[in-house]
C-alpha cells in the first residue's frame, strides 16, 4: 500500500447537508497539510474555500446533486455559477430519471452541454451505479466517453449503495481510453482505497480516508 | 378518520431519483382519480405533468432538493425555471449549511428572495427537522413567518428522520397565523396521516397514503 499514492488520488469530501463553515474550514486545513487531489464540497462553500485555499488545493463541487433530476437548464446554470465561484472541478449527477425513461440522447446531450460549460475544468459524471442495471452501466460508459467527460464516477454516497470493485472492472472494459474512473460511496479507510486504486481507479471520494492517514501518522 | 379530508391534504409525491416517466404517468393517473391537493414531482417532469394534468391537479416541485446547499443564485434560477415549466407550488429546502454556520440573515434573505420569485405560487419551506436542534427549529418558525412563506415543512424524506408529531406541536407554538404546516417523511398510511391532520397539519407529503386509500376502496 502506497500512502503517498492514495493521498494523491483522494477528493477529500464533505457533502453532508448540515456541514457548517467550521467543518469546511477543518477540511481545508487537512487538505493544506496533506495535499489531496482536491476537496469536494457543497456549492454554498466554494467561493470561501477557493479564497481560503488560494490555489494550493483544487476545489471540486457537485451539480444536480444528489438526485440528478433538475432540468437541463438548471444544471447548466448551476455549473456556470460554480465555475464563476471558482470551482476547479465539477462532479455532476446524470439524469437518472431520463435514463430510466429510455431517453439516452437526452442523457448524452446533457453531459455534452455541461462538458462545454465546464470548458477546461475537470468534469466527473456520477452515474449512481446502485440504481442501474448492468446494461445501463455499460450504456453510461459509452455515453460518458462520447460526451468527453474526464471521469465516470460510481456514486453520490446518498443512494442505497456505493462503490463496488465489480463496477470498476465493468467500467474499465467499456469506457474509452481518455476516461478515468472515480470511486466514491462507502470507501472509509486507506486499505479499501488502495484496493480501488489497484483495480484501476484514479480518484477516490471519501470523507474519512485522509483523516485516518493523518491519525496514523500522528500515532507513529 | 375522514378519508375525504385526508385526500384533500395529500401532496401525492414521487421524488425517488430513479422514477421513470411511466412512474410519473401512474402518479398523474392516481391524482386525476382521487384529486389530492397536488402531485409533488422532480423538476425534470414538471412540464410533462402540467401538460398531462391540464389544470385538473396542481403540480408541485422541489428546489435545492434535498440538501439545500446550492448557492442562492442557483436556487433562484431553479425556482424561476420551475415556474416557467408550469409548477403551481414550490417546496424549497433551506440552506441548512447557512443555518448551521449561524448565518440566520442569509437563511431569511434566501427564503424572502425565493418568496418574491414565486409571486402568487404556493411556497413551502423544508427545514429538515431531524438535523435541527429545538432552538434551530424555533428560529426557523420565526424566519419562515418573517419571509411570508405559505408553509413550513418538516422533512425532505431523504435525511435520517421524517415528520414527528412533537415537531408539529412546536411549529404551532412558534409560527405566525398565516403560516401553515406540511408534514412529510415516513407518513405511509391513512391512519398516520390522520393523526398529523388532527395535530394541525394542512398538507401531508406521501407516496403511499393515496395508493392505500385507493386499494381499500377497491377491496370494499
Amino acid at each position: 500500500m502506497n500512502i503517498e499514492k492514495i493521498i494523491s488520488c483522494i477528493d477529500h469530501t464533505l457533502l453532508k447537508q448540515d456541514a457548517s463553515a467550521e467543518d469546511i474550514y477543518k477540511l481545508c486545513e487537512e487538505a493544506l497539510t496533506y495535499k489531496p487531489a482536491s476537496i469536494c464540497i457543497p456549492p454554498f462553500y466554494v467561493r470561501s474555500a477557493v479564497s481560503y485555499l488560494d490555489g494550493k488545493v483544487p476545489v471540486c463541487t457537485v451539480i444536480g446533486f444528489p438526485n440528478g433530476y433538475q432540468t437541463l437548464k438548471s444544471k447548466l446554470y448551476e455549473v456556470c455559477d460554480a465555475i464563476g465561484e471558482g470551482a476547479d472541478e465539477i462532479d455532476m449527477v446524470i439524469s437518472i430519471a431520463a435514463l430510466k425513461s429510455g431517453l439516452f440522447d437526452y442523457v448524452r446531450d446533457e453531459i455534452g452541454l455541461l462538458r462545454q460549460a465546464c470548458a477546461d475544468k475537470v468534469l466527473k459524471v456520477i452515474v449512481e451505479t446502485s440504481l442501474l442495471t448492468e446494461e445501463e452501466k455499460i450504456r453510461m460508459c459509452e455515453i460518458v466517453t462520447d460526451a468527453r467527460a474526464d471521469y465516470i464516477k460510481t456514486s453520490t454516497g446518498f443512494a442505497s449503495g456505493g462503490a463496488e470493485l465489480s463496477d470498476i472492472e465493468l467500467f474499465k472494459t467499456h469506457i474509452g481510453p481518455d476516461v478515468k474512473i472515480k470511486a466514491a460511496g462507502g470507501i472509509r479507510d486507506p486499505e479499501t482505497a488502495w484496493r480501488f486504486i489497484e483495480a484501476g481507479v484514479s480518484r477516490i471520494g471519501s470523507s474519512s480516508v485522509l483523516r485516518m492517514i493523518g491519525s496514523e501518522q500522528i500515532k507513529t
